[in-house]
């Protein structure tokens, strides 16, 4: 709460549910707040105006990509994230272990940090959470996150009891090393152990961050023991801080998610989904790809008001130049699966303020489940 | 010239080189005009106002790819090409043949037209005269072009000659079956001989087409040989009528066909280049994969006023997003060079009503040479 320029504060409460305003050096980010993903320094396919049109005000980049390529010095010489990507608004940076785990080869992780090989050159790296805080510092973001350890879905019990503690131990370190004119959210792990969440957030949050984040979920397990665990443990995360989901998810995972107090969200499923010709709508998802749409002369979404829907593009013609593996329409998507991330977020946000939440969400998830069903 | 809603008139000549107004259903396109290509009813990577703002009026679309995918008829029932793709101004279909020849499998030429397996599923077709007028009239381009037989550079002269005698053919029989509503082109081909293009030229001449082109150029021969034939032919066509240079050229190339009296032009360089990562400038071409742009904070070209040199994307960045294989560069590249191809056009039309032509081509020569030397 001391990171030059950061700031959050309430501005409306629903039950479990906040309404609130993150204050970064690079403007105002209204929670509940979803980030879109901007793995190396761009949410794919799209300009930064137009992630803004989205109606989103913080993007996350991954420290590990842009760690190995182009470098977090090449980056910093540019006058770090905002210069280089042009995005004005904020960044947070996740620490790079997630992927230092998942991507690369060979790697093993010690009381010292993740050794790894690079997935783009082989060379043998060293995360540390002295590296992972020189890089965020480097990057340039507003929000730096702890390293982490984040055990597969399928971990044994004492193998989250050891991420949880080493987590504990880096987040000491991480802080020590923080740099000053950065934000640090620590990471409680725990897996789907509601009591080891519990001891790991209290541990955190006796701990000088900025904010608390939730890791190690969306990793494999069920989504509904996703929910129980989240609804159980994000309403006993510090209330004064703001609260992060990491890496969740699908709109009826957002709706659950924000019930329970959770105030910021990123996930790659909007706009990864969209590459793969899969439209979000408030009737449920749409593959563009079907036969049936070869001579729809519809919009995407008739309900919906994004650059997409708006210009008059058909489902024929969308069908048609993802057939034709054509890029435009991984822009169209991408901006359409934004904007109803955008749009669920700032509708969720009004709902808070005027105490009407729950039939709100009712009416959404009525809705999502329409063609999801 | 009967063609309902076409006309082209001239409004400003210097020597050879005419700039003109050609008069379409779509709006008005001044000449001397570059047609970005829009293969599949799409001017890849960008959105039809993003092809507007570098001054594009006209594009072209491959009839060959859009009849075998979509279909010509799924593009009719939606209205055709403008409905269908949201370019509201003009479209220009070629016949189809060039591509049919080209990229199909196991294609023969007789009389009838052209037989061949599409390159996508293997099914046998015949591109006849009738049926390029007919899948051009679906597609409802404001300028169809007749189904011509284009020989290679290595062609021999006989087998020049035998083209010649079998696109005049082809001309009538397009003449007979075309769509009223529709401007038709017709074809010269006669390969680097002279005396051939210009017996051809007069055949087709003759002929009740709305514009004349020059096809089978940049097909393997000699550029300075290209150049040549290009002056030699070009001012022989009937004056009256708009001249359009097929698939044609570098900044350098469409310099020198204007001072011949060529009006119109289409290239897949500006925007295939762009996604090869190559950059057009007035002072020549930039690749920027090189390394020496990886800490390189100016922009793609100082000189450009394009949106991506005037959102302050820096080299280093652009470099990063091409080595990354993210397709935000490929945008920004194509946006880029197709503004560079508009300022030339822009330009070369103010110079020649003007009467100022020659000195205007020769400075633009100067600069381009810079780096391409």
């Amino acid at each position: 709460m001391t990171a030059a320029g950061f700031a959050w504060r309430i501005t409306g409460q629903d039950g479990s549910a906040r309404a609130g305003l993150l204050v970064t050096r690079h403007g105002e980010v209204p929670t509940p707040a979803f980030m879109p993903v901007g793995t190396q320094g761009t949410v794919k396919t799209l300009t930064p105006a137009e992630v803004a049109e989205s109606g989103a005000r913080i993007v996350l980049a991954n420290t590990y990509h842009l760690w190995l390529r182009p470098g977090a010095d090449v980056i910093a010489k540019q006058g770090g994230l905002p210069a280089f990507t042009r995005w004005p608004f904020a960044h947070l940076t996740d620490s790079g272990g997630f992927q230092a785990f998942s991507l690369s080869e060979r790697r093993t992780w010690s009381e010292e940090g993740f050794s790894f090989r690079s997935h783009l050159d082989g060379s043998a790296r060293l995360l540390s959470p002295e590296e992972a805080m020189r890089a965020q510092g480097l990057l340039g973001s507003d929000i730096a996150m702890q390293l982490d350890v984040c055990p597969p879905g399928s971990a044994s019990r004492a193998e989250v009891e050891r991420a949880v503690a080493q987590t504990t131990r880096w987040a000491e370190r991480c802080l020590a090393a923080r740099n000053p004119d950065q934000a640090l959210f620590g990471i409680v792990q725990g897996g789907v152990h509601v009591d080891l969440r519990l001891r790991h957030a209290q541990e955190l949050g006796a701990l000088p961050f900025e904010g608390l984040a939730l890791g190690g979920f969306s990793v494999g397990e069920p989504i509904e023991k996703m929910h129980e665990v989240v609804a159980a443990v994000a309403p006993r995360l510090d209330g004064a801080r703001p609260r992060y989901l990491m890496g969740v998810g699908t709109p009826q995972d957002l709706l659950t998610a924000i019930a329970a107090g959770l105030d910021m969200f990123d996930c790659v499923l909007p706009t990864r989904n969209a590459r793969n010709g899969q439209a979000f709508t408030r009737r449920g998802r749409i593959s563009i790809k079907q036969a049936r749409f070869r001579d729809d002369g519809s919009a995407l979404d008739p309900e919906c008001s994004c650059p997409c829907c708006r210009e008059g593009y058909s489902r024929a013609y969308l069908r048609h130049l993802f057939m034709a593996r054509e890029i435009l329409v991984l822009r169209l998507l991408t901006q359409h699966n934004l904007w109803l991330y955008g749009e669920l977020m700032r509708e969720a946000r009004r709902a808070i303020v005027e105490r009407r939440f729950g039939p709100f969400s009712r009416g959404w998830l009525d809705g999502l489940s329409a063609v999801d069903a």
